[in-house]
């Protein structure tokens, strides 16, 4: 630089090195549900076999995006739109990363879903429905938000107080009422394999 | 699920787990410095060398975060703050999922790039001021925008109508003045080594 004109330098490490290094494409695995179905649970357990299996993986969930990225938001709306927007973008970033993204958020309305989904190359967004019924989450109650939200201590609480919109047409959808998460896992990853996402 | 209780899955695989069978640690690679001084010319081609060296890694620059996750936020002074917010939050992110960060950001603003460093664990955040005079950076004018900034056509642009704040005491100083790319990627690298960064 200093002998030489500044030439602009692209990117020379490109999404498809990387996913050719790790021996498995980079997807988004979009976990939506009520509180309680099993979202975060299962995640996890996904991670956990695909890191075994030699993946780059991360969860993105509220832990470690609520307190963060997005801490300046709220549970309106328009701040749930927000939300999940900027965790559609981190997701597209981490793909590019070469990174199977799992996300675990309840994100309740469709057209938000839709727009993640649209902002991807075709193929990347794999919808996971994780489906249980609201009787069932609230019987759980897991950590003890519906008592809460019942009590009308929570306001805008998703299948209480506010909507939740069920996916159309997920991609996956895992029924944590039917099957152990061994099952759901195991439906997951053979899922990612017919669509030669693992590709080792 | 359906058989047992559902117990609160925590997640298995952690930073540390990532980060041994990468063979190297995350670190976020920031590099500061005026439009021209060649930060993202100088990032993308440490990220190079590092993938060579068989590391995990990404550049976050313009390209992918101001179209992308901080496309609703402008160049006033607080959505300057709130974008290199965002953008060390989602370093962190990268880096609790195991990736070598390089962000290529003016990040004109000291306090800024502070908040990001405290925000993160100790050794995390390497500051790297990409060092070359105004005069040199106007000369080279890549992108024309400092003909813009002088035409008075660039509102707030960094070094002309807006103040830069450069690091007071950087982990690394690349003076692009002095030094070739290759002089300043081996600095770089150097610098991971000694620091136990890369242990392969």
């Amino acid at each position: 630089m200093a002998a030489t004109n500044v030439v602009w330098h692209t990117a020379t490490v490109t999404r498809e090195r990387r996913e050719q290094r790790n021996g498995h494409r980079a997807v988004t695995l979009w976990f939506t549900g009520l509180s309680g179905s099993g979202k975060s649970t299962l995640s996890h357990a996904v991670e956990e076999s695909l890191f075994e299996l030699g993946c780059n993986t991360f969860v993105f969930d509220g832990d470690n995006i609520r307190f963060g990225l997005c801490k300046d938001l709220g549970f309106s709306d328009a701040d749930r739109t927000e939300n999940i927007r900027r965790i559609g973008e981190v997701a597209k970033l981490s793909n590019q990363a070469g990174i199977i993204a799992l996300t675990a958020f309840i994100s309740p309305f469709c057209s938000d879903r839709d727009l993640v989904r649209s902002s991807m190359p075709d193929g990347d967004f794999i919808e996971i429905y994780v489906k249980c019924s609201l009787e069932k989450c609230e019987e759980r109650d897991v950590k003890g938000l519906y008592k809460k939200a019942r009590e009308g201590k929570i306001p805008a609480f998703t299948g209480i107080s506010s909507p939740y919109e069920a996916p159309v047409n997920p991609e996956i959808c895992l029924d944590t009422e039917l099957h152990s998460i061994e099952e759901s896992v195991q439906m997951v990853i053979g899922y990612l394999q017919t669509k030669g996402v693992l590709t080792k």
